[in-house]
């Protein structure tokens, strides 16, 4: 077995969160009727036994969360031959189910499209740190821009990815957009009202579209700062000027193309919506053996 | 106001599944601790007028659904400009939400998240129709390759899209897959069985790879038949033989590049999974305006 | 262990659906004081046998749903005698289950009732489907008139009792009805703009009263026609009519008394709503003994 | 506007209560495509005028929980023509709902399910008490024979039909049953054990089989026996040897033919499971008329 | 093992309940992205022993329900040294858990907070009911004022502590309050309505103010009597007023100061508030060694 | 009307995640059969005025979230009077609620034990701060030792007091623990290994027991120490090793005699549990005037 968890920690999400989307995506598409075709073709006793194989190449994320799918329906033998962070071709296999035909064949669809989708944001994140990481030290990082229902599960898969998390939501961390700085009054204003009221554990980023704005965050004591669709020698600029006084973050339209000249310039932190919104699945396929 | 759902009649889906999954994405968003920054900055009685514009060309879809958002969180005043099935270019607004500048900002995201993604789905579909509706009368119809948690809202997008659905889940049709047949002794002994077991609304799908099993489901009586990854010229051979005795259905990696000639080939029905599983999201962003 | 359900396979229901019943219906059974008799008259450590009994004749229905309710509760062993599509009489076994007296005591009557009910439902079912056999080839299916909370347990019920499914909501065939008809302009009209709409698998029934509707549901390419509270006359007339083109159902007001008349008109199909909202109980005991 | 609710009042149970069943039955209903059928056929904007009518004789239950289903679905306006506890014949309209035709037509199955049920429960337990009063004084009460998952609103039902409750589930009563006191040591201990476990607002209610039992529970100071399948020359000993000392309840096997004998022998409460259980249903239908 | 259940049958609150409770607590204290800092600190595979241990005297409660948080989060091995009902010093080790670490230290806080607030609430009433004790034979009751979420669990603490359990809600008894009074025309017409309604299971309370009122609901027959307020000497009237035809509570503002006078009067039960809603919580900690 | 809420925001909860909490409270209370005293003694049309009366002095807290009871029940008129924030003395009004009678009366209960529970809570932590308030500038900090349950609204309340919030969860913040040491090698390896997993946005605190491990955590560039169970005399030297270099955090034992002292020492944060987990309830009670 092989797999990236092995060279960096990337701890799984909370089960109780995962089952219980699986639970719900089983249940509507399984109805009140069921797997109406497999019932009707498979008797209860007959055994199987499902490859599950990538039908292209990336990497792997999701596995043990998806393979939760076939418990959730009844009760299978699982081997699991490339675990998350594994780098696959076409035709790798990453795990085999063994058990009732009527679990594997009624759990496949509900496993494979939560494992596709996430390995295909995993790889999608793969390919640009791949990049980066030849320009500097920057980090990828994800934003809030995921698929509905599915952010606690992508900010996973983008770790896999080699990236890294931004928040969660709009409850663990301060980052003052551009939206806020217009109805509260600028920089310098936001930052001490921000500071009059959050918690000694809260840190306080804000969105800056000019140098003066830099300034102003500078002074007023932001902890990082998210230069928002700035060109890489304005960024390179921004870079110098922050001293490593704070954190620099740079968004907003990076792509693939562009990412390497964005890292050139010294940032920190690339965040790229993306990765979790537009990244295509890495698609995966269960072949059936009887058992005999 | 303008929209697609004025020249065929596309229904929403149904309410009660949409608020579920939004306040369920609200919940996460928010935690218990809900938007720090939104609260810390912005009084209770800032009042603002939020546009949500479209960032690039594509189909809208989901706008009544994500605009429910701002419903969950406080009460806010909306006008939709563009409705679902209008195409946008980047820069055009689709709606306004006026009230309460905190309820504008916090449902901000989540609204964005699930417009963007439908949107997508739906532009990715209207393209493939675009193209298909020059060669025949072909339907382009969506799989259960969904994205996990999404899969009736993504089915609305098909719609929207000019698409057209399969079956919704495993409980409200029989498709009998290559899976099925090896497990239940082939075409013929398997729409027997089904034949023996079900009700008189279900129609049957039977998945053939050859014209030999083509065959077998013509004489077994199949309503349908679903030919896996056949080249366009088998395609032809297979519609032909079909003679309109059954549905044809062509499935398998078929891309934008090669649906036009399958089309070609006479088909009835071509199913895509990408449309749901990969098509990019449109980027849709709200500018907030203070409301004097 | 005999059953009826080694005769013709009857799929259990989901088990994901009726675990969630019995959970809910075992929290309002028990309160959060719980069962304050036994718990204050039986030690933790008494076990207990008890013997599910039938108290009068009939074919047992939901068994192993029922049984479920001890597994809620705590933990038992569980040995079936006679299983979902036995006949039985007064007297006669299903099942013994042995524990924790609590657990028995405490689960007892909402398995009960869940067994009591769905045999209920598969009794007066067979008793149909014996009268039609005698008659013809006409299936018993059941309606959407069914027990608010029990339908997908009925409908199983249905099939164990000899009888078949019609539709199991509104979302998984087309019924078009007397209703819709006068609000779409009548048979013809209604049908095609349901062909405009409706994917491939999905087949059409209408309601019919009269020969002329008959008529137009023919030329219109209805799958099934719904023949409502005609005379066995009429229904000969119209079964004749059909001449096998379409699908013909009798449905309203068929009793046990008329639904022979009924079969022997060829009709293909015979629905009755009160196998599922009125058949009487099937009722069954539990007798406990000490084990020692 | 006439109902037996202002003859004797009866609370309507918990709104959160049946609003959360009917809600879920909805959800059953419609799955997530919803009506096709009515969405297929009737524009949104169409309006339509629906009258719930009765189908047969007997006394309405459940009309304002049952029309709560309309609410779930869209907005309609309600008149109520005979409200529960009225007694209706075949043709009585009890309620006209008009609105949207799509809202109309979807609720209308979920609606008419729950108001022929409770009507059937109320109906039964009306006959049942109708004879009862020309005998005597006795309660028809009814028992935890319930359907599974309608208790509470049955118990409504039993009470709009003249009927009286006994406990609703374990947790708001005691009742030593037979298997209680096979366990427990007899009745003497029984009731000691009880006495001294339960809080001073809990009657204690114990099952005796012969007069000896009877004599037991009165000295150990049961609030209630209940005399379980004696027949009415017992029953009458029973009632005579407890002296208005002891509520007296007569349980078991008690029909419509021999509940009047029963009654007759000045027993305060008569349980009986059927009408909870076994009450056929009472038919209602909804009339559409489009409004112009 | 010692513990006080072994003296007095205190049996458990239902599982479901507690669990359920526990679930949710588990939920919002990990979010979706879980303990980060036992994550990121702590191998899967370090496996280590936690002692929870009490920092200060008084009566262990909860102790089976708290542990559960482990299960829900990983798998342990649990040893229990002091149960539900034992009186601890600071100090004495009440159980061990013993498995993965991350698993130990992430549930800790949640388990650790319910057993310390019930530990809490059984200390309370533990120390009441021995001042009691000594007075004459009140039981010391808990009354509807609970902290939000937890009234059967304090419920089973008061019981624990030796002391009994009034109403659990609106729903198992009447308690006919001043509120109502003022409302319902007194109490021998609250009563009267009252008889008028209830089934034959169920106890009537009334709050008198007065030995007129007491003098009032001793003629129209109550059950129980709810002396509030009173002083300790007018408690003496109203008891010897009663002369056991009765069950007398007092109630209203009683401390641990006064409840030995209000014990002295000869009233039946005392019913304390702050027991539930304001006892101070027992602390517990959790000490953690690697197990090797 | 007064309020603090004027002087300094706090905004209140996320209501999605009350109203949930209390409907879950009401559903408790109530059962399926309701109030049933209420629902007696009180016609549906009759109506009331409750006055909601502080019985002791203290701070507000919680207000606008326990009338929301009121809402779940059916529908008031509410004017609030002392909202959160608000020091009253006995006696005082802080709102008053008038509609049905019925509502009042039901919802009375599970409004009051939430508002007594938080305004306990704001109590507390603002006789805390008011001392604090004289020695110094160091911040009063809630833990999450908090009640099972009620994390967020404690929280809130401690706010509404005057205090500060510390992590709301696991999920939102790195405190390394005792525990984690012992497990993670100590203080350098342990912070090293958090700054290679965690993002940008989130700092780290950690326990030190010594001035040793202070300089440790110092190096390691921790954000913040937490000082646990020191002697004011340790706590100042700490602050003056740390040299305004890293937060500084007591804990550990300090009650409302000792945290003068703490304050005096120069510390940033204070954090103490017993506000949260111990803090007695603030009674108030509802007294109810016919409206005429």
């Amino acid at each position: 077995m092989t797999g990236f968890r092995t060279e960096r920690v990337v701890p799984l999400p909370s089960r109780m969160h995962y089952d219980e989307l699986l639970r719900r995506e089983l249940a509507l598409d399984l109805g009140v009727a069921g797997d109406v075709t497999t019932k009707a073709l498979i008797p209860e006793q007959t055994t199987a036994k499902g490859r599950i194989v990538a039908r292209g190449p990336g990497r792997v994320c999701g596995l043990r969360c998806a393979l939760w799918a076939f418990d959730a329906v009844g009760s299978v033998t699982v081997t699991i031959e490339n675990d998350d962070g594994a780098d696959v071709e076409a035709g790798t296999v990453v795990a085999i189910v063994a058990g009732a035909a009527q679990t594997v064949l009624t759990a496949e669809r509900t496993a494979l499209n939560l494992l596709s989708h996430l390995s295909g944001v995993a790889t999608a994140t793969r390919d640009l740190v791949t990049v980066v990481a030849t320009k500097g030290t920057a980090r990828v990082v994800c934003t809030r821009k995921t698929t509905p229902g599915l952010r606690a599960l992508e900010k996973y898969a983008v770790r896999v990815g080699g990236g890294w998390n931004h928040r969660f939501g709009l409850y663990d961390g301060v980052l003052i957009k551009d939206n806020h700085l217009v109805l509260a009054g600028g920089v310098t204003a936001a930052i001490a009202k921000i500071r009059a009221t959050q918690g000694h554990m809260v840190k306080v980023e804000v969105e800056v579209d000019t140098l003066a704005q830099l300034d102003e965050a500078l002074s007023a004591g932001a902890d990082a700062v998210l230069l928002d669709n700035m060109t890489p020698a304005d960024l390179e600029l921004a870079v110098n000027r922050a001293e490593g006084r704070v954190i620099t973050e740079a968004s907003g339209g990076i792509s693939a193309h562009t990412i390497g000249q964005v890292a050139a310039t010294g940032i920190d932190i690339i965040s790229v919506g993306w990765i979790t919104h537009s990244a295509p699945a890495l698609d995966f396929g269960l072949d059936v053996d009887p058992v005999i």
